[in-house]
């Protein structure tokens, strides 16, 4: 097994960094990163920005839910679908693009390059002893955070990332089963099999959460999936995609 | 610069492999490298199909366009948007999950989710020398598709990826200009300085294609873009997606 491949295998989030600032070198490098992913036909629908300033960090962190870590770290990225720039290619070149602009596909093709792209960041931040966290929360308040970051229509900010020195060496996660996730040749749903497997990772998490509190938590994956999903998050999602111009027809 | 991200900088997507079918071990490699990547919030709300079996892989092949390499390569993967196994999940644990799982706030964790470990499953391939290819072709047919792989409802197959052997040597393809993708602080959206952008990169994609093609094309980036923009693609998906119980409300 290569290096690269054993820096996957060890992945944690990271959320205490120390207070070390990522050089111009390197943020670079971690751009550049991002721009050698794959995109679907070389549209390169996304964009990334990155804050250095305190305050703006802080504004984040607090429209996040208050994680320390968006404030203080190394550097924070944010990943956004970006269709603005093929707008004006579209004004630019006389051309009527806004049915494929406002399609479902192309809010997808936007949101996949963006994810592409950060995880290729990721992998590389880690790959330089760095550490990393996605910060979904940025969408709990997606209207401010547009504000913040002066994102036009045809751009929403996705998710953040921090990248840091950590300051902590947390565990890994155990994943789901590798037959659960992995299917050879087609989708198996029967349920019989498919609850077998998640019963069996029920038991992985278990284990692993008792080992760390010393036998005060044993929650199971089923049971903190249904709590989480029985209280809906961000409702305001389809109006505000919708509202930038994205997946609309 | 480390090897990890030297093979990020030298990717180019491969269409054309080697016999060479992977083995097992490296299969195995691949996902568990797609599953180690970050999940919001845990979720792990994607799956991955591997095929192996060439008259699944033509028909795909068909599906998705023609294209040879989606036939022929070392293994074909297709990554997939999940949330049936959490509609399961509710069902065990009795709790309605319904709503969440038909926004659009979980719409968008279960693509970015699908795109960060596929990602992942791609550097890892090119780290290990092999080639890799996405194949958003896929969604040209996603019912077809989504026959052929048995998904059931609440899973979409998103994009496929080849993995193999390269038997050609593409160049690296310019991306846009580094300053117009990342930006510091907040985004700029002011035109002058974001069209003087594309035309820098409209003279670079040029020179791109001149000297590779002897001079015979000299395609500009915004040209490419504006004339695929102006035929909306796959204007189905809005309506398959929703039918599959995503993205409704």
């Amino acid at each position: 097994m290569n290096s690269a491949i054993e820096t996957m295998l060890k992945h944690r989030s990271i959320r205490k960094y120390k207070d070390t600032p990522l050089s111009e070198e390197e943020i670079g490098t971690l751009v550049k990163a991002a721009q050698s992913a794959s995109t679907s036909s070389n549209i390169q629908a996304y964009s990334i920005i990155g804050i250095k300033n305190p305050e703006t960090k802080q504004k984040l962190a607090e429209l996040a839910g208050g994680q320390s870590y968006v404030a203080h770290n190394g550097h924070f990225f944010v990943f956004c679908a970006d269709l603005y720039r093929h707008q004006v290619v579209g004004e630019m070149e006389g051309k009527d693009v806004t049915e494929s602009l406002e399609s479902t596909e192309k809010f997808m093709v936007a949101v996949i390059d963006a994810a592409l792209a950060a995880q290729n960041t990721a992998v590389a931040a880690e790959s330089m002893g760095l550490g990393i966290c996605y910060i979904g929360g940025l969408r709990n308040n997606l209207p401010e955070v547009s504000k913040v970051l002066n994102t036009p229509d045809r751009v929403i900010p996705l998710f953040g990332l921090t990248v840091g020195h950590p300051d902590q060496d947390p565990e890994v996660k155990p994943r789901l089963p590798y037959g659960h996730m992995y299917f050879e040749e087609a989708y198996n749903p029967e349920r019989t099999s498919f609850e077998a497997g998640l019963h069996e990772y029920n038991e992985t998490v278990s284990s692993y959460y008792k080992e760390r509190t010393g036998g005060k938590r044993a929650d199971t994956w089923t049971g903190q999936m249904a709590e989480m999903l029985s209280r809906p998050q961000r409702m305001y999602m389809k109006e505000f995609v919708q509202g930038k111009g994205f997946d609309r027809q």
